[in-house]
């Protein structure tokens, strides 16, 4: 059994990950590829209950050194218990989110240090790496008012992080920037402010341009 | 100001430690000594919504991984909310449990090993080391009928960690007397199985031999 590909989606609020995670498992469904779509924080039912302390709440709740150990907490539930066996057993894993969230939140934008949230990345991901990450970029106050639109349609209050500071969001998106730069083996950066479709459309490039399984 | 002294109390379940803080904080309050009681997983209101994860359910709701995660991001909220405060204020600070329980709970016990425990007490506690800490020792089937009396008496639910094996108990027994052993100078094991008196009066004399501020 071959093992499945592991493909992450990164952005900052509102960048349409969750939107594109469901067009990218369709158009692996009509090639006949499994594909899981999982998320971060969360994508098991214990890194759920983590994910419940970390949505919510006002934007101090806790110091960026908790809140990196706590996304860990979880992201080390969510590989044990989901990605890996899934993976092992041939499946596709497609997550929106994955480690790149916490440099760019905690490490860049909450000032943590990238040292500190690379060391919690060696320790809980180790070897599962993705194998390919997309990040969605988009100006940030563009990012915010599709965040508050989703919000009106679906109020869920999973708000924390859209109310930090819009100062702390431009960083967010200079940070995904800077992590494409320094992976670009594995980190694909696409326009997000196009269209929905052109958007997927260039996702599925950079998938077939990767992966045998799906070359065309 | 003089920075105040941190004192932690470690030792399996039902060793007898919260029993032995109080006494220690009557016997510094007539001295004219302020000291704060406090615990963990919790002692700041954000470090006990993390503890309300960990003390109930089965003992393998969490990987050993994740709970060391999940008790230093509690630990840093404990220490930057309440300890670190406090002792810079001049007040002692004495917990019921600290980072010890880690390193013997996860680090030997769990068999995450001690290299990450001591990866993550360098990264949560830095240079707020405690000034002392009192190793309560009884044998792990003592300490688990205690225990089980005190669940009698009052039920919160508390108990995952009494529910996991006897040997898991047996090895927590010999992992604090390794760590006193590894640091004699910090470290004192009282036998616990004496009676109450007995015991406060030999931790009044670690106390009294250790610290001018209360110095017979």
């Amino acid at each position: 059994m071959m093992r499945g590909k592991f493909i992450t989606f990164e952005g900052g609020e509102g960048a349409g990950k969750s939107t594109q995670v469901r067009r990218l498992i369709a158009a692996l469904d009509k090639r006949g590829i499994e594909a899981l779509a999982t998320r971060e924080p969360g994508g098991a039912p214990s890194a759920e209950e983590i994910r419940s302390l970390l949505v919510s709440g006002p934007p101090d709740r806790w110091r960026p050194l908790s809140e990196a150990l706590l996304l860990n907490a979880a992201r080390n539930e969510h590989l044990e218990r989901l990605i890996r066996p899934a993976l092992e057993e041939g499946r596709w894993v497609i997550s929106d989110r994955f480690a790149d969230s916490t440099t760019a939140y905690q490490g860049y934008a909450q000032k943590l240090g990238t040292d500190v949230t690379a060391a919690l990345e060696a320790l809980v991901v180790g070897d599962t790496k993705p194998d390919l990450t997309i990040i969605l970029d988009v100006p940030a106050d563009r990012g915010l008012e599709r965040a508050a639109v989703r919000e009106g349609r679906n109020p869920e209050g999973e708000t924390r992080y859209e109310r930090f500071s819009m100062r702390f969001h431009e960083t967010l998106r200079q940070a995904f920037l800077e992590i494409a730069k320094a992976d670009p083996q594995r980190c694909v950066v696409i326009d997000a402010v196009q269209p929905e479709a052109d958007v997927s459309a260039q996702i599925w490039h950079a998938v077939t341009a990767r992966f045998a399984e799906v070359a065309t």
